[in-house]
């Protein structure tokens, strides 16, 4: 069986060339196009600072109904005011008329640099360019996956097959995201949907109200679990596509194996974004169990994860382990240090509020590993969440410092 | 007139010594002492992870009376179960039989690792050494200010005279604070006091319950008001004693003056935690004005200056202004874009929504200066708050990888 990719579902097409907006000369401008109206949802920033094409993909997306998704690297479109939503309107434009549906049949996606107004000229090039190579191949979708990167040193892309009772059906993605990557957790009463750039492929059919509600829970559970450097995008965008082409979603065990197959593809895309953090060398996977609720143990995971002192003694293999006993300490929410259990890489590091003896040296070399797991049992309810993050290193510096305007 | 020091307030004497407890060999035990019961007040940490001096600090300042401080760098005694309140506790019955009065006359504070028992020989050795070389000179008050110091480059002190209707007399402190500086912001509803550890001394005779309330009142603008790294610590600790020597505050008038010399200084204590945040090459104040209120216009502002992603821009003298407006629009509180004006060193890049025409390599080399200031103008009501921070370099990593357990 050949590996599974985005234009693996029945009914979608993809294109992208280099326009000469992003430095790199990778694609920049691409087009992911579904041959008949599909059924869509998506799930946007909730930052306040909301780039043109969120404002524009938020009103497309209303109806349920997509033809495709037009995206750019290298400009984000946000803070450009008036004149950007006016761009993001004519990207949609310029993509409708060549695959000859409606403008507002189109979701805009744009990346990049924010504050500076689209090199339109290029664009337009662009949009035609990945319009005449539309196709369905590997390269097809690897090209397409390329063209939406921009710190990534990597693609990202994730697949799983659902089973209903008439017969099987295909959930690919792909996705970017390396900096500006955090849900925020100011208000962390308020469950939000900080999303990266993802864009899922489906045969499913099913209905556009169902996609909605099983992608916002997907998203909850995987998106919206990871952090590298917790500050919220102007542009996160999640969405999905579905063709209707395959296996008919139309009972409960369908649901759940479909939402199943959904997860996994997404949790697989968040996971890579945290892999490829900027400058990881590492994924740290934080859970919480038995918090006091679900809500509690999101946020001791996500203030753990965020802590700068975590992630650097994660870079230095150090099993510093009051940095995070401190930190879920800090997260406010209930939390009693007398009652938890910590394990770094399995090792018992402190117990209800007194240190463990424990051979530092070795758990050292154990967190020497592409994969560190810090667990810590709460024993105040039954909450639990997990979420991904990775290192603090010398390079997210220098990716930061030196990505100049 | 001779430079203000920690010991220029009359009554108060001090002493340290290095007892083996730091790795660098600096003083690492030290006691402030007032010659006579001083009205005292004191702010602890929130986090609910307590260090074991902070829970029996905070039962003795509780009649607001102390004769004393008792400190030690190196080792924090947090995350040390019942050893750990028993070593505070002695540490004050030490310090106690020293100078001749009750052990809950004396407030006990701890900083350095954090899960480690408290070597108490050499503290019990560095107490009786400090109270034996007590006195109220310069280089007294600078060796007291030298022992608080952990990964601090460099000593932090401030003084500042205030006048009542009978005469004037002085607010002097000394405080400590470079890594894990941060007030948590996940209950911004909630005004916390995650202040840094500072001692201050005044000559003034006042009562203390008003002593407890400025200090509260002038800890939110100051050391509530400066984040390194957003890591609220298990120790946080801000305690000022009143030797009563000096001039009366007993009128409206009188408690303005000290007020305003308290804010004083403890702002510039602050101001000095961000000029020495670990790896810090330089401080960044964050104004905002104009917010829907003040709690708002706080929580802009600390979003800001916790975003890793503005710290590194700061850090290579970038005017990447869009980095700084997505996190005013992250930060869970009332903001418009299309309102707001932003001015980096004075130069405005950023104003109703648009882009502003600026010099951006002017700007640049405007941000290579060891003070930047931000300003953020919301136009959405009243509200105004101001904070400190520092860029995020390298040094950081380095320093915070490699201190190891």
């Amino acid at each position: 069986m050949a590996e599974l990719h985005l234009l693996s579902p029945a009914g979608f097409r993809a294109g992208a060339v280099y326009a000469g907006i992003k430095s790199k000369q990778t694609p920049d401008v691409a087009l992911l196009i579904c041959d008949r109206p599909a059924a869509a949802a998506a799930v946007f920033t909730t930052n306040k600072v909301i780039a043109a094409p969120v404002t524009i993909g938020r009103a497309h997306i209303a109806s349920g109904k997509l033809r495709g998704v037009v995206v750019n690297a290298g400009n984000a479109n946000a803070c450009t005011g008036r004149q950007g939503e006016k761009d993001a309107r004519r990207m949609c434009a310029i993509a409708a008329k060549l695959v000859d549906c409606e403008p507002k049949e189109i979701l805009p996606s744009s990346t990049g640099i924010i504050g500076h107004l689209m090199p339109m000229d290029k664009i337009e090039m662009g949009i035609r360019g990945a319009a005449a190579g539309l196709g369905s191949d590997l390269h097809h979708a690897l090209h397409f996956s390329d063209a939406i990167l921009t710190t990534d040193t990597r693609r990202k892309s994730a697949s799983a097959r659902f089973r209903t009772k008439k017969g099987t059906g295909v959930i690919s993605g792909v996705c970017k995201g390396s900096g500006m990557i955090g849900p925020r957790m100011a208000l962390p009463a308020k469950p939000i949907h900080a999303t990266m750039l993802a864009y899922l492929t489906t045969d499913a059919a099913i209905s556009a109200p169902l996609l909605r509600k099983l992608l916002s829970a997907a998203s909850e559970a995987s998106f919206n679990a990871v952090t590298v450097d917790d500050h919220t995008s102007t542009n996160d965008t999640a969405c999905i596509m579905a063709s209707g082409l395959s296996a008919k979603i139309d009972s409960v065990a369908d649901t759940a194996s479909f939402a199943r197959a959904l997860e996994e593809v997404c949790q697989s895309l968040a996971y890579q974004i945290a892999a490829d953090g900027e400058g990881a060398t590492k994924v740290v996977t934080i859970s919480v169990r038995q918090a006091k609720d679900d809500l509690s143990a999101r946020v001791i995971a996500r203030t753990i994860a965020n802590s700068p002192l975590v992630k650097c003694a994660m870079h230095g293999n150090d099993p510093n382990w009051g940095r995070i006993v401190s930190a879920a300490g800090m997260a406010g929410v209930p939390f009693d240090p007398e009652r938890c259990t910590l394990t770094l890489q399995g090792a018992v590091v402190f117990r209800a509020g007194q240190p463990v003896r424990f051979d530092a040296q070795k758990v050292s070399r154990s967190l020497a590993a592409p994969e560190v797991k810090i667990e810590l049992t709460c024993k105040l309810g039954t909450g639990a969440a997990s979420c991904w993050t990775c290192d603090l290193s010398k390079d997210y510096v220098t990716i930061n410092a030196d990505y100049h305007t």
